[in-house]
């Protein structure tokens, strides 16, 4: 019987003598493993707070102490020791999910996925503590990762004027070690370096109380800080030094490659599932920009610590001058971008688009208003089988209603190619490119200047008038077929645009179609289809917009939702028909 | 002939003397005074940064070398020496923006009303000007109140792994001594007593260079100070302490009265539209809050460094622990004040729609997700005549959008209080009430449960539906009346929920009705009307949308915009009698 056999809730922690708590380690580490290489999985950044998560529900009593953890993908350990261990056993692994869920646990308070709330999360949860009387600790555990974007900042500056029980533990694992995302990371390295000595400490600039502790996987030294600092009546920061991938071989070796990992081979760690040498969209942006570099373009490539959804890492190495990282902090990224590219930079802004939402106000004020000609690459804006807190598809419902910016959505590599060349060249506009999420297609693209709406007739027919934008187009097409077996030769557009409309084309449409259908990767609300309605509001042209609800869906699978959303040809083209009819 | 008179521009500041320096800051206050006096505008950053502005004018050689102001409310100096001064005599007032603008200028490189930009603006001009072999260096001029704000802190972390020109002032004129929003700010004190040399220096965290001037009023001390910095290779923090107001007495005295002032007599320092006694929504939600604390109920009031706008003061000065301003932090007002009601506090948080952009990924990712009951007022969501940076009608667009969120516009006093009232027992949803922003009204209110959209008939009538949306329901009134010249009884509907649509209410009116016209008080793009115009796309009612366009407009006249928009009870009566008759 293994040590983790004897525990099934916190409790069981607290019994445990010191050297079975050694075990547990190895246990919970092993389950960690189990999951990770079968199903796939955040591995290093667990394995890294195994003997922290241990310590803390040895000496905190959760949940009237509350953790609070940051984006949630170091939770695993937690989740073992909170009665959800089943959840790492083969056969099990999908019946706990990846991220905090207070759905699933009392221990859990917050469903997160986002980084940079935790400490904002925990000063709301002791201020609320002390105005309604209650009691218990509050611990946010936030990564070094983390610490660069501007809400924790923020919350670090508000939790200085707190006068409560407030525990931050900065969980440093040496992130600076394999990137550079700004000034506050080589002065956490001088922390580590000088036992939490070295000047100009920015949590006491901060107005915080601190401790450092460099053996932050030594159970023992772990309790011995937690007692000491258990019921403190101030906000503490409590600076951890811990390693990620610890106990496990490939995982430490290489820190970067191991944050995320697809399934495994345990003994090898070899990849189960090969990566694949597809053409996708980020191999071209990529070649494309290697092209402009050669022609001397002064490209400035930026991220938000996401280089990897773009496969942006050759293009760094290559050109470290023009390669930027910002570490997390979304909102610089627009702003940055902007303004290098209002002064004669060629500014690439990689983003996804379920973190970018961080940027709204700076794509208004900064680059919109100042008409900043940035390009700004969106990707996972699709209805997708993501966890809710990765939502991507509520894009269109914000970017597509900011004046001046053009928002397009190309269906091809052709298209995005001549988007590209003719964004390189204006200096008027913002513009924002939708990454098409269903493979690299390919298309005759006559489309060469984007500053005006101009939809594109695929198939002229007559009576429908199918619009595909984007990812959504290939959807479209498949429609139009299935309407061919009823007999409609229906009309199919290829909209591009999806911050303005093609009034012209629009209301051409009305004079030989009964009925128009939009379709869309994703959130009806705000976004495209939506305009289409208004602007025809007053025509008897009949318009249905297909595409996802306003709602937030929890790792549902896509065929479920192509289902409950009706964009299977055969349920739309069943819709367009009954419209047709009546 | 005053010093004033002999500058036209930058280059004429380098010819007069050091004696004639003095003289021109004197002749500038006057200007400044001139203008805000008669017309009201931000006195007492302009009187604090006149001696700063002068120097730097002296140094360095705009527009070669770029000024990059935070919020720019500060640069009425600088626009006096850089050939706008006629602006701040009598009758040329309007012909000068109250910020910094391309347009106008050579020496404006950004149109900004926000705070917490110039950093990241201004390390994007820097990395630009390397990037395409530019020379010059680039001077962000940051507020100690923009200082809290996320985008700056992620930019002055981002500046510490940039290695060329980049000189960053930080004009700290004792915000602290009035308000204390966070740690950071007893730090800037601690600084500013120390002549720099306080311990934990958070721009030294951050990896910056730093200098600190006392007398960041002393013209000489200023050129010094940037005769020593001029082209310097890396980045350097200037931390120079101004005297907000300096110069004239009432706005020493009071420095928060006097940031920003309506017109008010030169010699008294009295203001000249006397403050009103109209019943507010302010006033009845400070009321509403009062009767709550003395119920026992544990409110928790935050706001972003606006307590003025909503006369937050009282509440604060009686409530203190109940009360919090999380300086310029808006991100962490949504995150923190909902985490705060998830955990038992009532938490009322108070915004300006312009400002609260920045917040969106806290109100999908924090408040809906985690069905977090906080309540959030939004103030300035309405066509107004502001300045483009602050243009707040926008809010639908993105608000109205987002799961779980309910969004609710109320048209009375009555109606706000019945959805306080529910708003304060529920515990399912984020509540977000939009402030009507055309004086109080008051009417009878039969609805009090919000959770399921639920139009109001206000009058019933065929042929024509109206639904008047929060601020635009009065607008809506005037329209039926306006119909009924032409002999149409009209429909009238008080929709209420911006959000969500009555769906069976919707069905129902395109029995008797043949067009609906819906109203909302700003941009249409992603708001109300398109959703009703898609719901209803497969009926044979017609839809008109009513509200503005998606667009940028500085300081247009209101009444313009209504004409522009048809908005106007004659104009839209006619577009909807037209809709009639086609």
């Amino acid at each position: 019987m293994s040590v983790l056999d004897q525990v099934n809730s916190p409790a069981d922690v607290k019994k445990l003598s010191n050297e079975a708590l050694e075990e547990l380690a190895s246990d919970v580490r092993r389950a960690v493993l189990n999951k990770v290489s079968q199903v796939g999985g955040h591995v290093g950044p667990n394995l890294g707070v195994t003997e922290l998560t241990i310590a803390l529900h040895r000496v905190f009593h959760s949940p009237i102490d509350k953790f609070i953890w940051d984006v949630s993908h170091q939770t695993y350990p937690h989740k073992i020791l909170t009665g959800r261990k089943e959840g790492f056993v083969t056969g099990h692994f999908h019946e706990i999910t990846p991220y905090t869920s207070q759905e699933e646990s009392e221990h859990d308070f917050f469903t997160v996925g986002h980084t940079s709330t935790s400490v904002a999360n925990a000063l709301g949860f002791a201020k609320a503590r002390d105005l309604t009387h209650q009691s218990g600790n509050v611990i946010a555990i936030l990564g070094d990762g983390s610490f660069s974007g501007g809400l924790a900042l923020e919350a670090l500056n508000n939790a200085g004027q707190f006068d409560g029980n407030l525990i931050i533990i900065m969980n440093d694992n040496d992130m600076s070690i394999a990137e550079n995302h700004g000034g506050l990371y080589p002065h956490l390295a001088s922390l580590r370096q000088s036992n939490g000595t070295a000047k100009n400490n920015i949590f006491k600039a901060f107005g915080l109380d601190y401790r450092y502790l460099e053996s932050g996987n030594d159970i023992q030294a772990l309790i011995a800080l937690f007692e000491e600092v258990k019921d403190c009546d101030h906000p503490i920061v409590l600076h951890i030094h811990t390693v990620k991938g610890l106990g496990y071989e490939p995982a430490l070796k290489n820190k970067e490659n191991w944050h995320w990992h697809v399934p495994f081979d345990l003994e090898t760690g070899v990849s189960l599932s090969p990566s694949s040498n597809k053409e996708s969209y980020s191999s071209i942006l990529m070649d494309y920009m290697d092209q402009k570099m050669q022609e001397g373009q002064p490209i400035l490539a930026i991220n938000a610590a996401i280089p990897a959804a773009y496969n942006l890492k050759d293009f760094a190495h290559k050109y470290p001058d023009h390669y930027w990282d910002a570490g997390i902090a979304e909102q610089f990224t627009i702003t940055f971008g902007g303004a290098a590219a209002l002064n004669g930079a060629k500014s690439f802004i990689f983003h996804n688009s379920t973190f970018v939402q961080r940027a709204f106000d700076q794509f208004v004020h900064d680059l919109a208003i100042n008409h900043e000609p940035a390009i700004v690459f969106i990707k996972g804006d699709v209805i997708s089988s993501s966890d809710q807190t990765h939502q991507g598809d509520f894009a269109r419902g914000w970017l597509s209603n900011i004046p001046n910016l053009i928002y397009l959505a190309p269906t091809s590599k052709e298209e995005l190619l001549n988007i590209l060349d003719w964004a390189m060249t204006q200096d008027e506009n913002p513009v924002v490119i939708n990454i098409p999420e269903h493979g690299v297609e390919h298309r005759l693209s006559a489309l060469t200047d984007f500053k005006k709406p101009a939809y594109q007739l695929e198939k002229q027919g007559q009576n429908v008038a199918v619009l595909g934008l984007g990812g959504m187009f290939s959807q479209a097409e498949k429609v139009v077929l299935e309407l061919q077996k009823s007999g409609i030769e229906a009309t199919l557009v290829n909209p591009i645009f999806v911050s303005s409309l093609d009034c012209d084309f629009l209301s051409a449409l009305t004079t030989h179609h009964q009925v128009l259908a939009t379709f869309e990767d994703g959130v009806l609300d705000g976004g495209f289809g939506q305009k289409v309605a208004s602007f025809l509001g007053q025509s008897p042209i009949k318009v249905l917009n297909f595409g996802a609800d306003k709602e937030f869906n929890e790792e549902v699978p896509v065929s479920e939702l192509y289902q409950r959303y009706h964009l299977t040809p055969e349920l739309a083209a069943k819709d367009i028909l009954s419209a047709l009819q009546n």
